[in-house]
C-alpha cells in the first residue's frame, strides 16, 4: 500500500497535509487530509480526532473552511479528514447529491450498484483507523470522532457502534435520526435496500436506545436558522439520551445556519471537548 | 445605485455578509464581502480593514480561507473584502491568471482594451470605500488596508498613495517591487503601457522612495518557503523603508508558503496591529 502525500502547508507552526492511497475497503483511490500540530512534528504521541464531513463535501472542507487548526496547534491535537465517499468513473452515482459520491453515509452498502465501493464504514473505523495508527505519531488509545450533518451521523454512530476505537464524540447539526428523515430514508433505501431493521444499525437513536450510555459525554451544536433543520431530528437525540442515561450538551445558537460560518463559531468549544475527554481522563 | 445582499451568515457573534452592486468606476456588476463583529451589530462605530485579495482570487477567499473573522469579532474590527478586477462576459480578458479578470493590480488602466473596466484604484479607494462608510456603521477615521501577495502590493501602494484614507497598513507577502518582477512588468505594460515612468506611482517601493514615511508601523510578513518569492522581493522593501525612516516590521518565517494556511498562522498579528493602530492613536 502506496501513501501519496499530496500538499504539505506549514501552518500554525504544524503541517496541513493531504494524502491519497488505493483503498482496499472502496476499492478506489481516496484522498485524506491530516493536520499535525507541532507537537506531533515535534515527536510527541498526540491525540487524534477524526473529523467525518457533510453531503458534498471533501476532505479539503474541514481543513480550508472550519478554522481548527489554530485550536488544534495549541490543544496538541491531530486531526483526520476523509472524503465523504468512494470517487472515481467506475464508481456509482446518482444525479443528485444526496446520494452517490459525496454521500457515502459512512455505512457499508449491501445493495447493487452501491456494495462494490461504497464500504464507508469500514474504510473509516478499520482501513484508514489502521493507516493513521501506524503512519503518523498518533496515541492510539485516544482517538475521538466528529462531524457535521451527514458527518454528525456518522461520527454519532461510528461511535455507539465502535465505542472500544473512540474515546470521544461531538457534532455539528448531525442527523440524528436518518430512518425518520427524507436524506437518510432516500440513503438507507438505495444503500441497504427495503427491509428497515436493516437500518437501525445507522440510526444514532436506536443505537443509543439499544446501547446505552457509552460517553461521559456528548456535545452538540445545532443552529437555529439551520436551512436543513427538518432533516436533523436534534430533540430526537435529546430524548433518546435522557432516556438512556447518556449525558449530552445539545446547545441550540439563535440566528446560525447550516454552513462553516457557524461550525467554525464553536469549533473551539469541540476540540477543547476532545481534548479534556483525551488528554484528562 | 443598489446594493443586493446575496449571502449573509452569522459568524462568530457577527454576521459574513456578501453584497453584489453596480460600480460606476469598473461598469460592471461587483460583488463584495464584509465580516460585520458583534459590537457592529450592536450599533457601536467600528474601525474597519480592507483586505485586497492576490492573483486568481475573489471576494470569498480570504472570507472562507483566512480564518480572521474569530479575532475580528474578538477586537471589533469591520472587515471589507472586494472582488480582485471587475468580471463579465463584455470585460477584457486574457487566457493567463496572472492578467485580465482575477488580475487588477488594484491600478486604474489606461490602455486598450483594459481602460473601460480595469479601474480597481478608483474602485477601492473611491467607490467602494465611499459606498461601505454610507452603508456601515464603521468609523470614518479609522480605517487600515491590508492585502495579499498582488493584494499586499494594493494595500502598501493605496496606503501610501492615500495616506489620508488609510490609517494603517500591513501585508502577507507583498509584491513589493512589481516594476522590477514578472508578474508586475506584464501586467502594468498592459494596463499602463510602454513608457515606464507612469508605473512608478503603482510600486511600493517607489512610492516609500517618493513620499518618505507615512506610518507609525508597517506589518509585513513574508514565509521562506514561499513558491513566488522571487516576484517578491521584501529586501527591497526593507531597504527602502530604512532609506525612508519609514518604520517596517518584516518577518520572515521558515517553512511557510504562499497559502492561506500561511496567512491564516499570522492573521491574528495582523488584525491586532490594525486594531491597536486604529483604536489607540
Amino acid at each position: 500500500m502506496t501513501l501519496e502525500c499530496i500538499q504539505k502547508h506549514q501552518c500554525f507552526a504544524g503541517e496541513q497535509q493531504f494524502y491519497q492511497h488505493q483503498a482496499n475497503t472502496v476499492a478506489c483511490k481516496m484522498k485524506f487530509a491530516v493536520y499535525l500540530p507541532p507537537q506531533a512534528l515535534a515527536g510527541k504521541s498526540c491525540a487524534t480526532v477524526f473529523y467525518l464531513a457533510g453531503l458534498t463535501c471533501t476532505e479539503e472542507t474541514f481543513a480550508i473552511k472550519a478554522h481548527a487548526q489554530y485550536w488544534a496547534s495549541q490543544l496538541g491535537l491531530i486531526l483526520v479528514m476523509p472524503d465523504t465517499s468512494p470517487r472515481g468513473e467506475d464508481v456509482a452515482d446518482d444525479a443528485n447529491w444526496d446520494l452517490g459520491q459525496g454521500a457515502g453515509f459512512y455505512l457499508n452498502a449491501t445493495q447493487q450498484p452501491w456494495a462494490a465501493h461504497f464500504q464507508m464504514e469500514d474504510y473509516v473505523v478499520n482501513e484508514l483507523y489502521d493507516l493513521v495508527k501506524k503512519q503518523f505519531a498518533l496515541d492510539g488509545d485516544k482517538i475521538g470522532i466528529m462531524g457535521h450533518s451527514m458527518g454528525g451521523h456518522g461520527a454519532l454512530t461510528l461511535a455507539f457502534k465502535y465505542p472500544q476505537k473512540f474515546q470521544s464524540v461531538s457534532a455539528f447539526a448531525p442527523i440524528c435520526a436518518p430512518t425518520q428523515c427524507p436524506w437518510g430514508e432516500k440513503a438507507f433505501s438505495h444503500y441497504l435496500g427495503d427491509d428497515q431493521t436493516t437500518w437501525q444499525a445507522h440510526d444514532a437513536v436506536e443505537l443509543i436506545k439499544a446501547q446505552g450510555k457509552k460517553f461521559d459525554s456528548i456535545l452538540v451544536d445545532q443552529g437555529k436558522n439551520d436551512q436543513f433543520y427538518a432533516q436533523l431530528h436534534p430533540e430526537k437525540l435529546q430524548q433518546i439520551c435522557d432516556q438512556a442515561g447518556q449525558p449530552l450538551t445539545l446547545r441550540y445558537h439563535d440566528g446560525y445556519d447550516h454552513g462553516y460560518y457557524f461550525i467554525q463559531s464553536f469549533i473551539e468549544d469541540h476540540l477543547k471537548h476532545h481534548a479534556i475527554a483525551l488528554y484528562d481522563e
